[in-house]
């Protein structure tokens, strides 16, 4: 199969999610943020030792993105936080599988970190199943399909 | 919760498949390799529109990496296939938590790809279980521990 597949690469859902976390840190701050609990400027910068500039430039997209909200906090309102929104919390399934991979294929010394069902203390295991037939998927058994009505009405192609 | 919660960020298994596939062009060209069975260069270069030069630097990093192989292709053996191993198959879930990530908050058009189950037609589902009871997790009910065995005789931290 050849040939470009998306009339418009900014109308790959893929490409469209990386727009907003396409770098390694901005996925590193959201880790902190779903996963750490971490809210607070000072606390993302002691956790990944990132520039003041380029941390308060990511958490702004994120708040612009609508991935994180702010929130004042304490009675002068000096310290901000940053609390991701609904959008920013159904980030995890993405950094749940970054792990998993990074886990199977880059940690000679085994997880550094365990997802788990908090009160319960199993693993987090991740699984594609189908919708029809409820069956769990082998990954070889994913096909993608273009979704050809979703182009409907838009612009033709410029490659 | 606060502070540096690796010893070394480099230990943290999302970092680690980040430095492979980082950026956005790394994931796309894994997006066609994976999903759309693009294996030849001049293909992956129609689809995304990449300078050669790019391009040729992403691909070898993948074999570099172990991600993909390369096969001759025709008895000339002027043509080079780039094929996923195993390693890069095993990305695949990481691409449909970005899908429906996108799906779900940057497709105002809805999904323009749709991940299937080859054969059945039913749609992927990508779900968190507990590997204890068995739960399908809701994204609230997931934690994240740092596994302290695995830093045993690394490196102090130096931050």
């Amino acid at each position: 199969m050849s040939g470009n597949l998306y009339e418009d690469e900014a109308n790959c859902s893929v490409a469209r999610a990386l727009e907003l976390v396409e770098e390694r840190w901005s996925l590193l701050i959201l880790r902190d943020a779903l996963f750490h609990g971490i809210t607070r400027f000072a606390d993302f910068q002691r956790s990944l030792g990132l520039a003041h500039t380029v941390l308060a430039k990511r958490l702004e997209t994120f708040v612009a993105a609508g991935i994180m909200e702010t929130r004042q906090h304490g009675p002068n309102a000096v310290r901000r936080e940053y609390v991701p929104t609904a959008k920013g919390l159904d980030f995890k399934p993405v950094l749940i599988a970054l792990a998993a991979w990074g886990d199977r294929w880059a940690a000679p010394h085994g997880p550094p970190v365990v997802y788990e069902h908090a009160g319960c203390g199993g693993h987090v295991e991740q699984q594609q199943r189908c919708s029809i037939c409820g069956s769990v998927l082998e990954l070889t058994d994913i096909a993608a399909r273009v979704h050809r009505a979703t182009y409907r009405g838009r612009r033709a192609p410029t490659r």
